[in-house]
């Protein structure tokens, strides 16, 4: 179940953890992007119960991150594949930020088991804010306003 | 419990969420980069239990992401300070990230509750992915390159 009260946060960094940070959620998303879309492909990937993957699955559908569609493969009954949205691609750079994370800070003796590369020049990209001019700026110059709506 | 089978896995992604993805842990990392540092007010910025809000943040000191210190105030018996290491400082971008798409996809009625702006020139950033050129790439021309380390 995704968290009510999280998703009623004035904080946007509570509404989305409310409905993407179960256990899982995020890994469908990795999935996601690579291209997975069936329930079993999903499973067979995470290792994670049915009922559990359902559940992530309904609430990924239900706040509009992905998509449900029936299929039917011949001689089996009807299963659905799950696509992700536009709000779902956007969660594109969430799951770089991770990625660049672990990749630094929770290292794997082997090295990275993915890269990531823009597909029109092959250069490698990494995840960093920038400002409204494309300039990039580290991350400790970056400033948190609190704006009017934020609780006083 | 920081979940120890995904913080075994090859992908960064798992890892990341082996010690990050637990419900809490990045609302506390939400609220140390704002300043908090005192175990009372992350739990009164988050309504949460003691003992989770204990066990999250001795997650985050074993794994490098925050330290903590002893202080004492006239009076009153030994506390503790909670504060960032450069390793949770670096998890600036995936905050952000979160709160960029929050704000993009599950907007509140009122608007942002922050902005993050650049500390020397004030101009609004945003996470995107960028190039080692310095340009940004569309999250949709970013292609996911498996290295010899991922599961075959």
């Amino acid at each position: 179940m995704a968290d009510v009260r999280m998703q009623e946060s004035t904080c946007s960094v509570s509404r989305s953890l409310g409905v993407l940070g179960e256990k899982w959620t995020l890994l469908i998303i990795r999935d996601a992007l690579v291209g997975i879309t069936r329930f079993a492909d999903f499973r067979q990937s995470l290792g994670v119960a049915a009922d559990v993957l359902s559940d992530r699955l309904t609430t990924l559908v239900e706040f509009g991150v992905m998509t449900r569609t029936p299929y039917q493969e011949p001689g089996s009954r009807i299963r659905h594949e799950y696509h992700l949205t536009d709000a779902g691609r956007a969660l594109h750079v969430v799951v770089g930020a991770l990625q660049q994370w672990g990749d630094a800070h929770l290292p794997w003796s082997d090295g990275p088991s993915i890269e990531r590369r823009a597909r029109r020049t092959g250069r490698p990209v990494h995840v960093a804010f920038i400002d409204d001019l494309g300039y990039e700026v580290p991350a400790d110059d970056v400033d948190t306003i609190q704006t009017d709506v934020y609780p006083q």
